[in-house]
């Protein structure tokens, strides 16, 4: 129960019709590894500038999440400021400012190497493939990406993909990706540009739809879950990142690595999702009790069981 | 295993990327009867023109449908003429001559008011309520309506709701009626507009997600359930109502009418409206085998069990 995890730490400002903070502690990173932490010890990999304070370490520790992989470099945290209107869906980014996170390119501890679960977050899929080079043979690899590198950096993240057992993209995404508009055909062409993985299973794309919940493709199958709907949405800002964090923390707990175990993974993956957009930022995953998740999952499962 | 369904027959003019054809067979009513007929007998209460031919008759006879509720009237068929793009989420209406149903206000046939279950496609409101007091207290009334309804005749409309048991509707049009952007709180609102059913239980709001699926709130509960994912789609015309008619096809056949046959039947719903848009028009309903329907809903089952 060990996940190793890259990507980005941010500060963000974020504003939406409800809640707004300045500098709040962001990334991937981060919303990937509280959301998995309540599941299993995490192992990130980051890199963060000198603003990154003593109390920010403090709070991953007190989390089960090691900081030995967190580098402090000259300069500063990578920020990012976003604005949400009533419809979520529309997110306009203010700012992004890479400042350390534009040099990253890291090295994994040693001790990192044989960690059997790996998440790479959202980055240069080159980067993405160095890391993949640095492990021994993970059991597991999910990793997420995005519009920007599908345009800029095509070749590398096809190469990616057929390290990775699975892949986790949002409806655009899948199309782009595959150049395919019918998502059913595009999903089924990315699945082909994957490889058997080591387990001997067929590689996997998970579709995440924001509220209107997820797909998740095979080779053989497709597989839908909805969302769990909530009274008040007030930040939908890491809810992709604690999806994945709940996700790969499930299947960390698990002996078997099958269709099963990732459909009811997406399970945990959508709970984890639906904690994150309750309060501003990661807010609500630091103080999540497993007791809550918990009772959810049983909430979730009862309200959309057909019997 | 008798139906009284009450809406619109039209010639419609369709053109999609794939299809295109004119004066195609359409309207709520002939969608929603051709659907429910592969579970039940229909008696559906329209108007048509003069345009209307003895081989549009005999289609509906041929499949279970009675004709003794049709009405032919001087003039022409309402017709409609839409386009879709690629996404087809982008609808637009070329024309609409309403024609001879500009003038509907049906009187039931004396054998028609006893039928137990009642589906009322999208109309006027006031048109809705006289058919409701026509009728000797169904056991489920089902109804549909529109945003220019919404927009129109909101007094008609909440009247209407508290006659009926189960009303389906798309997500902007929960927003519109509930005046609440939140689809939770909007639905909340709508179901407290609407009265406890005969038989005691919550009255029910199905709110269509298109390719996303639905969701089914009661007073207490929600549920959701994914559409069924195509490889291909032709034409999306009708799918609410073909949607409407599996769903109150296969609750004409249950015993028990609470949360748990409706849930099994939005499956059913969701099934016959992904026939529905296989092919242009109401084609595929036309051809459709008992068979088909069956081997449909136990890989729809499987699809997304979770096990």
């Amino acid at each position: 129960m060990k996940i190793l995890a890259v990507g980005s730490i941010a500060f963000d400002t974020i504003k939406t019709p409800f809640v707004s903070g300045k500098n709040v502690l962001g990334g991937s990173l981060t919303y990937f590894s509280l959301a998995a932490s309540h599941f299993a010890k995490i192992y990130p990999v980051g890199v963060v500038g000198r603003d990154f304070k003593p109390k920010h370490f403090k709070l991953y520790r007190k989390h089960n999440i090691n900081s030995q992989g967190l580098t402090r470099a000259a300069g500063k945290t990578f920020s990012w400021s976003g604005q949400y209107d009533y419809d979520f869906n529309n997110r306009k980014t203010v700012y992004t400012h890479l400042n350390v996170f534009a040099n990253f390119d890291p090295v994994l501890p040693t001790a990192y190497k044989s960690i059997p679960y790996l998440f790479l977050g959202n980055m240069d899929p080159q980067l993405q493939l160095n890391i993949c080079r640095q492990t021994a043979n993970p059991r597991l690899i999910v990793a997420d990406t995005m519009n920007y590198w599908i345009e800029r950096k095509r070749k590398e993240l096809l190469r990616t993909l057929r390290l990775i057992d699975i892949l986790i993209i949002n409806d655009a995404e899948t199309r782009q990706l595959a150049k395919e508009h019918n998502l059913y055909k595009a999903a089924r062409k990315i699945v082909s540009l994957m490889k058997p993985t080591r387990r001997g299973g067929s590689p996997t794309l998970i579709i995440k739809r924001g509220e209107y919940g997820l797909l998740m493709f095979t080779r053989k199958n497709w597989f839908s879950l909805p969302a769990f709907i909530l009274e008040d949405v007030f930040d939908p800002t890491g809810a992709g990142d604690a999806f994945a964090g709940g996700f790969v923390g499930f299947l960390s707990r698990q002996k078997h690595l099958n269709e099963k175990s990732f459909r009811k993974a997406t399970m945990y993956g959508t709970i984890m999702a639906s904690f994150c957009v309750e309060q501003l930022g990661p807010k609500k995953l630091i103080t999540l009790k497993r007791r809550q998740i918990q009772e959810r999952f049983k909430k979730f499962k009862k309200l959309f069981a057909l019997i």
